[in-house]
């Protein structure tokens, strides 16, 4: 998995990290036995809860503390290779960009043990308050997420 | 399909009507090649929706109007025989009982055209104020619901 | 609803047509209070199959009949506003391209009645057949699918 | 948690022991900011996952190696409380009973840390062959899920 830093150096901003592993069950699956297309999605959002987690801002807390909310406005994804019933998935994101008001996740989903890349996408966020108006990203949240991240 | 009345006569109160259609799609399939165990709950949110409007109780309107909420307590599944892809389903539900502060929706999904039973369960609600008290059901709901039903 | 045409005059091959409506239900919704984002992807995929029974051209019937499968290989999505419990949904779709062995569907979301803009889209299929190689597309599918789409 | 033994004691049989962890995403709860009533049913498909699995009888090799299936026939899910968007829920698993052709699993779902009880329920598993006829659980199978059952 040349795509990821070992887990004792320093990873560049914007460089994919595996932040969770996830095993596929009968529900995911469509009678084609693959994985259903839509449900990608949630293993890219399984990934973003446990990205911030583990940048130290856990989702919950955010919404919580600061009033905020981080709705997706964009998602795309690429399917390379299907995901079956009973893989264990890899899965890796990164934040390439956080702007002013929006912030772009990074994903790719590998299968375990082979490393073989499945599925890779990306999502973009804009952060709202709870009135659903445009709000900046707190520098908090903006340093836990992309530390060395240029900000514009 | 004799569990169901002609349109045009009364139906007696806690006997099943047909609410609402539904196609089946890849989505809800799982490898097996039938709908996946947990989503015949999503098609009786359908029938309880749909039985609501049609009793002139949209839920929507309910929960805005009297700050009420009507959670499951229960719920039981009996799969007799599987839906497939492309199936269209006719969902029929019925409100056997209406007490104090639950009531409990019976359901049936029938395959179209032939009519053949598919599935059938129940589920309780019970009903709860903003705070999640147990709440009595306002008696104009169970007028709705369940017109000619005796109150215990 | 610009982006249509009158039921009675015909479609330019590629423009946006409403195929299908649906009820937005409580399990598509999230804590925000808002249609999860992954589940437009089942929308879009509502509107795939109606799109292809009404051209003639059911999916399941074109499995069965051809060992052909399309799978989808790449899904966009751009979420502009967000769609609530209990709103009904408009699914408008068009195939704008199609290729040797892949095509393309567009999709556009409105609320109904107020023909709101909600959510837009693309997937795109490759053809494959049962032992999962790229197949072309059969002739009679691809007329179907977009009668006076030049063909590459 | 009471219901569980320590994990160096052997189980009785039918006696939940706690068989996954799985975290609450937002794609799983619904408008009511709780875990929409179907999910769990996904939540009960890892457990049985997982317990097989550990029962070193996983599911997947038990369909590939004696063209086998278990499809539900019967789900009964009682809801005490809500599980809420990033709780950890660990969810208990325990086959009661293995009958001929058909086998029984209970299940719990507590909260992390606190071991508050939200969730019980059952499923009845019929044994079906690639034909969908009835058939006899191998005795391999059942040693592996009840060791100490007896049998009918």
């Amino acid at each position: 998995m040349k795509a990821t830093a070992p887990a004792n150096q320093p990873l560049a901003p914007g460089q994919l990290r595996e932040v969770a592993r996830y095993r596929v069950i009968y529900g995911d699956t469509d009678q084609m036995g693959f994985v259903y297309y839509g449900n990608y999605l949630r293993y890219f959002e399984i990934a973003r809860n446990e990205f911030l987690r583990q940048a130290g801002a856990g989702y919950r807390a955010f919404e919580e503390s600061h009033r905020l909310m981080l709705p997706v406005v964009e998602a795309h994804v690429r399917y390379r290779r299907p995901a079956r019933y009973d893989d264990e998935l890899a899965i890796f994101a990164a934040i390439p960009e956080v702007r002013g008001a929006s912030a772009r996740f990074i994903y790719e989903i590998r299968r375990v043990p082979d490393g073989e890349p499945l599925v890779d996408g990306h999502t973009v966020h804009a952060c709202i308050d709870g009135e659903g108006r445009v709000a900046r990203i707190p520098a908090e949240l903006r340093r836990a997420l992309a530390p060395s991240t240029s900000v514009e």
